[in-house]
C-alpha cells in the first residue's frame, strides 16, 4: 500500500499548490491513500469548510489538525460530521470531532491517528498514553498512521522510537520546515521529524515575513498573512507491506513558480 | 572560500565520528575553514578542556556554542583565553568568552558569530539587536557567519531573513536533527534551519532513548546519557565568493557503523 | 511624601470603582501622588484615550502599564505625547513612548518606572540592566517607584532585593491577586510582590469566570470578558522621607457591592 | 473540625521553625488536623525520611507535595508505604505514591488530595479532571482539602471556582508568598491562592538571595542554597462545619528572629 502525506497546508496559496502539484502526483505514484495536515489551510489559522472541499477535490482523503483546529470557529459546525477530518487525540474526552479515524483501503483497514505533543506547545492529556489506548482498542489494525503534531525534535524522536515496531509510521508536522531524517525505524515504522510544508516558501512558515520578523524585534503587535510568491510542496510518500510495516519512506519536495 | 560546518557535536562518540570523517572530508573538499558546533562535547553536555582539543586536533578550527555553553564548569578556566570559541553573542556584558571571533582565512578576515534565540530557549538580549550591532562595528568584513542557535523553526528563519544579504551564511544548530531546507537566500546569504548534529544516530538528541522517553512518558528523574551505536555526521560545506557571498550550500550527511 | 500606588484596574469596573473609592480616599490619605497600573483598563486589554482620561479625572496621575500595552491599538495615538503614561522600560529601544516619567511632587522630582519580568511573560532586554541604567542616567533623584510587572515571585522578588536601598518601592503588578508580604527592605525600599487588581472580585483575575475555567479544561476557544457583580480595590500606600527611604507600605483593601 | 495548614516548608530553618512554631500554636488552635506542603523540606529540595520524621515529630500529620516530590531520590523508597504523604494527583497512572489520602478525624473522614497546575509548570494530565473523578469515587466524604500546588493565580482560581461547593478547601502553594485574598467562596470553600512558605524570610523563595540574582542577571551557573537569618510561618486555619462546609479561613503569620 503506497500512502502520500503532506505537510501542513497554508491558506490559498498552499491549497492550490497542492492541488495543482497532486494533479501530476496522483498519476504518477498511484497512491492508495492521500493525507494531509490542513491546521492552516484556511488564512493561514485553521480549516473552513470551503477549504476542506478544495481539498478534497484535489484527491486528499484524509485531513489532520493540530493547534490550529479551532481557529476557524466554523469548524464546530461540520468536524462530528466529517469522518475524513481528525483532531489531535490527546484533547479532553468530550472534544468536538474525532482523534482517529479509520478508512478502508483496498480491502484494508487503515488508522489514521493524530496526537499533539506538549513540550511548548499544549497542556494536553499525554500522547504516549493516548496512542497505547487506540493502539489496544484496534488490535486487529495493523496499518496505523500517526501525524505527530508536536514542536520540539525531542518529543517526536520520543514518540517515533516509543511506536516503533508499533505502528506503520510516525510523521511530524508543525514546524513547517521539512527535516532531513526520513528513515524505516527497526520494526518497520517510517519516520520523519517534520514533513515540512505546503505553501509559501518565501515567507517565514508561510506567512509574510515582515510582520513576524518586526513582531519579534519590536514586540509591538502586527497582522499576519499567508505570503504570497513561489511555492513549495513537502510531502512524504510511504510504502507499506501487506503485514502494515513500512518498507520504505521517501521525501517528496516539488516547487511551483 | 569553502567552509565546512559541523553540527552540535555530542559526546564521545560525536567527537570521535567527527575526527573520523574529518579525515577523509578534509582530503575531498579541502575547506579553507571548518567551524563545529560544540555544546554538547563533552559526555552531551557543555565542553571540557580535553574535548576541546580533541576537536582541534581533528581539524576543526572555530567552536561555536548554545545554551549548554556553562555545563561543564571547567569552561570558565580557559573560555577566555580561547579565541576560538565563541558563546552566544547576546549573553549580558560581562559575560566570560566571546559572543564572536575574527580568523584570517586565505588573507581574509571572516568573523564568526554565535546569537541564541529566545523562544523557549532563554531570556537573552535581542539576537537581532546583537547582530546588527556586531556588523556595524565590523563594516569592512565581508565574510560573516552566524551560527543561531534556536529552538523554534520561525526565530531561525527570522533571523535568516533579516539578515539576508548582510551576512554570508546564517546557520541553525540545537534542535540536533538536520533540516532539507539549505538555499542561498536572496542577497548571497547560505541558510539552513538546523545543520543536525554529529554523534550516535539512534539516540534520541544523541542521548539513549529509553531514559528520555521514561522521563517524559512518567515525569520522574532519569539519568540522561550519551547512547552509542551508529554515529551520524550532519555538516554544511558552504562556498563563498570573495566579496563574502554564498554561492551555495550543500548538506553533507555521513554515517559510521 | 505620601504615594498612593493602585493594583491592575480591570474594565469599567475596575475603573468606576476606582474613582468611587479615590473619592473618599483621597480625602482620607490625602496623598501626594497617586498611581496605578492600567493596562487592563479598557475591557480587561489595554488603555484607551478615553479610559485615561477617565483615570485621571478620578485623581490618578501616573499610569504604568505591563504585557497588555498594546492591546489597544489606539494607544498608539497618544502615547507618545502623553508623559503620564509609562510603558515598560525593558521594550527595544525606538518603542513608542516611555519607560520612565518624572513628576514633580511638592518640590521634589519623583522618578517612575515600569519594567516587565521575562521568566514566562516577554521576551525583553534585562529588566536589572535597564533599571541599572535609569538610575545611573538620573543620580539626583532620590525618590523611585518601580512597577515590576512579572509573573513570578523569584522574579519580583530578585528585583526587589537587587535594588533594595536604591529605590524608594518596588511595587509588584501583573498577578491581579494582592500579596501578603509588604514591608520595608533594608535601605529603605517599600516592597510588594503583587498589589492586587482594581476590578471584578469574584471573576478569575477580573473576567468571567466560566469561560476562563471552560478555556482550562476544554482548550477550545472562549471569549473572555470582564466580569460583573462586587468589586475589590487593592492599593499600597507608601510613605517616603525627604531622603526618598520609604518609611512604611501599607496595604489598602476595600470591596464595593 | 479545625484544620492547620502550612505552607511549603523550606530546608532546616522550614523544619524548625515548623516545629517552633507549632509547640505553641497546637496548644493556640487544639487543630484537629495538621497539614503541610513539604516539597521543599530537605535542602529546599524534596523530602528524606529524616525530614518527613522530623516534621511528624513536630505535630503534622499529612504532608502535601509538588514539582520538587521526586528531588531526594531518597523518597521513593518510603513514599509507597506512608500513606500520610500526598504527591501530586494528576502525575501519570503507575505514579510512586499517592494522590489523596484519607484520614479518620473526630470520627469523620477527611480526603486530602495535592494536584499540580499545568501553566509554566507541569506537562501533566488535566487537574480538573483528575479532581472531578476522586470526588465521583469518593461520594460519601464530605471533608475535602486541596492542594493545588500551581504557578499562576489564574489556574489556581480557576481551580477554586470549579470546586466552590464540592471540596471543603482549595489552597494554593508552590510560590511561597502568601497572598492577601483568603475567603470563604459561596458553597463553603475555604480558598486562598497561596499560603506561602515556612522558612528563611530573607531569602528569595527561602533560598539564598545573591545566586538567584545572579543567575538571573548573567544567566551563569550558581549553586542555590537554602538562606539563614529570620524565619517566617505562614499557614492557614480554616474551620469546618459537620456537613465538611468551610466557615472560616484565617490566616496565621509569625516570625522568628
Ligand atoms: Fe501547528
Ligand atoms: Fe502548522
Ligand atoms: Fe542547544
Ligand atoms: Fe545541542
Ligand atoms: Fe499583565
Ligand atoms: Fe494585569
Ligand atoms: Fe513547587
Ligand atoms: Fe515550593
Amino acid at each position: 500500500m503506497n500512502i502520500l502525506f503532506l505537510g501542513d497546508i497554508v491558506g490559498e496559496p498552499g491549497r492550490r499548490c497542492a492541488r495543482e502539484i497532486l494533479d501530476e502526483l496522483l498519476v504518477e505514484l498511484r497512491p492508495d491513500l492521500v493525507i494531509a495536515n490542513a491546521e492552516n489551510a484556511t488564512r493561514g489559522k485553521g480549516l473552513s469548510r470551503k477549504s476542506a472541499e478544495e481539498l478534497y477535490d484535489a484527491g486528499i482523503e484524509i485531513l489532520t489538525m493540530g493547534n490550529h483546529t479551532w481557529d476557524q470557529r466554523q469548524i464546530f459546525e461540520f468536524i462530528d460530521d466529517d469522518r475524513r477530518i481528525v483532531r489531535p487525540l490527546n484533547y479532553p474526552e468530550r472534544t468536538p470531532g474525532r482523534g482517529f479515524t479509520i478508512c478502508r483501503v483496498q480491502q484494508v483497514d487503515v488508522l489514521i491517528v493524530n496526537v499533539m505533543g506538549r513540550t511548548f506547545l499544549s497542556q494536553l492529556n499525554c500522547p504516549f498514553d493516548a496512542l497505547d489506548e487506540v493502539l489496544a482498542a484496534h488490535p486487529q489494525i495493523r496499518h496505523v498512521i500517526v501525524d505527530v503534531h508536536a514542536e520540539t525534535t525531542s518529543e517526536k524522536l520520543a514518540i517515533g522510537w516509543a511506536f516503533a515496531g508499533r505502528v506503520s509510521a510516525v510523521i511530524g508536522t508543525h514546524t513547517h520546515v521539512p527535516t532531513a531524517d526520513a528513515r524505516v525505524l527497526p520494526g518497520g515504522t517510517a519516520y520523519i521529524t517534520d514533513v515540512g510544508m505546503v505553501g509559501p516558501r518565501d515567507g517565514i512558515l508561510g506567512m509574510r515575513r515582515d510582520p513576524v520578523i518586526e513582531r519579534m524585534r519590536t514586540h509591538l503587535p502586527s497582522r499576519f498573512e499567508v505570503a504570497d510568491g513561489p511555492r513549495q510542496f513537502c510531502a512524504v510518500s510511504i510504502e507499506l507491506g501487506d503485514d502494515g510495516r513500512a518498507r520504505s519512506i521517501t521525501p517528496i519536495y516539488r516547487e511551483l513558480a
